[in-house]
């Protein structure tokens, strides 16, 4: 195994005080990542979450219009009960937290835990559930929660940022989960620090169609095959679930060791195959963003737009990975 | 070799047509990725380019505040002198065109060639050679140009922006690159698509210190270490050669394979290592931006500030790969 990581003990202690380091607009503390300038009166918080090992999902993605916390577990492995706890304490600014929840057990079940241990703090839920590729999975029950939350994660927090009620930030950010699908294929295992060799084996010349973001079997293995049909499979499976139409926000996402001159490949593909369905790609993103360590491959995730989600999408955004001005 | 492409030899036109899928501010005609809106009178117009396998570097840095024009090349092949002269002729606003030009043999020789060609546009062209791991190289005399590229690009781009005549944008392009310094380090080779197998072989128990962005070699193999022994070895290189002091940019950047997480373990040890040289990291980037392909493996990059250069660095850019508004 090669990384550049001191040990794999210490490498999520060691990635987050570099994050400390590079981006003064964060204040970092026992795992958990705050805005420095802590929480707004009267503005919702948002604290979301999981296992370390999908950057910059979620700790890249605080900071104005987007996360007020995220919560770093070890590699993989779900943050306990306590961080989330501090984290939405420390981010009340008494208007109640939304808690932004990916669909595995151990993070279902932590956030909860939280949610009912904590004083004095209004909290709501939303649980992501994108993924389209298998109904249950080795951590889930139901589907698992990938690319979309990114999208969640952003237009929850454009809505919060102007002042919306918890309700209706909750609502939204269930709304985009329910109008969300994803779909990922992997090229290559991911390997953990810890465990120091891949995750599983994929010969030379297959692919797994489905992966999950920490390298959970998906539905079939196949031979390696052009770009093109690959992201046709992609797009059969997310279209077949929920028909493509209208105004779409598209992300082709790499899964970490992807480099981005083959996520546009794939692009052109996903857009080729939008159009030939009558929909349109009004708004898009083609980069790293849920990863899985050093994983080879690609997730695509579409979300259903109407006027007003395409209005919060483009609202301001301040975060290390995330950035536009209006 | 598992990529992301339907065939080696459509995969820099696929990748295009992707970038222009995904971002209607561009425009893209023959293989050079123009701004959508064209010139604008009176505008230094400023272009680059080179083989491709580094994006987002150069197409990913078109847009507002940054680059007029990419030019690029099929992968790590200099572009021919007609797309440049097209480019030069297609962003000049009547103020003058700046080619900027990483230090490689065939870079230079078709940039110069453009120059000399192109009529009634005036040329003026700034070489940046910042990695100081090796004198001459596989295709270069003098040092190669890597990781400073972006920060000439986006310096020299801003002041562009404001109306400044060419021979101060051409200036302040030199200034940067003479104040910035780069040394990289591959965990592995990359793979050329053509090739289908890595470039060259490095023992799974190595690393290669001052390797090139095309995988040229670099100073020395040295078993693999950890994260903060090489950030160290990087730094030391980078000090040595120009003396780290007062205010600094700093990129840690990865060279396409390397997940975000392991680059911000890296930029923790850099911050580090300049803390205790009793400079300061006052702006910084992690991320993928000048990349080799599906190499593993890190750069570091550092460019001393001043106030105006923090200024240039601060303003607002708009591109698909960088984007910060005010």
């Amino acid at each position: 195994m090669k990384k550049l990581i001191n040990t794999a003990e210490s490498v999520v202690e060691d990635a987050l005080n570099g994050m400390a380091a590079a981006h003064p607009s964060l204040r970092i503390r026992d795992h958990v990542v705050y805005r420095a300038q802590g929480p707004r009166r009267g503005k919702v918080g948002l604290v979301s979450g999981g296992g370390s090992g999908h950057e910059p999902l979620h700790v890249g993605f605080v900071g104005h219009g987007m996360l007020d916390a995220a919560c770093a577990g070890e590699i993989f492995t779900s943050p306990v009960p306590d961080p989330i706890i501090e984290a939405t304490l420390g981010v009340d600014g008494g208007a109640g937290v939304l808690h932004i929840v990916k669909n595995y057990t151990g993070d279902v079940l932590n956030f909860e835990m939280a949610a009912e241990l904590v004083e004095g703090v209004e909290v709501a839920s939303v649980l992501v559930d994108d993924d389209v590729a298998v109904q249950d999975s080795l951590y889930t029950a139901g589907r698992r929660g990938t690319g979309a939350t990114l999208f969640v994660e952003k237009i929850a927090g454009a809505l919060a940022e102007e002042g919306a009620p918890l309700a209706r930030v909750a609502a939204v950010a269930q709304e985009v989960d329910e109008r969300s699908r994803s779909f990922g294929i992997a090229l290559t295992s991911c390997t953990t620090p810890s465990a120091g060799k891949p995750t599983f084996d994929l010969p030379e010349t297959e692919v797994e169609l489905g992966i999950g973001i920490h390298g959970e079997p998906g539905r079939a293995r196949v031979p390696l095959a052009p770009a093109r049909e690959l992201a046709e499979v992609a797009m059969e499976a997310v279209h077949r679930d929920q028909p493509l139409r209208g105004d779409l926000l598209v992300m082709v996402n790499g899964m970490g060791g992807t480099p981005l001159m083959e996520l546009y490949v794939v692009f052109a593909e996903v857009a080729a195959f939008i159009k030939g369905k009558g929909a349109r790609v009004t708004r898009s993103l083609v980069g790293n963003y849920v990863t899985s360590l050093d994983m080879q491959g690609f997730s695509v995730s579409v979300c259903l737009l109407d006027d007003a989600l395409t209005r919060l999408w483009d609202a301001p955004v301040e975060t290390p990975a995330l950035r536009w001005g209006r």
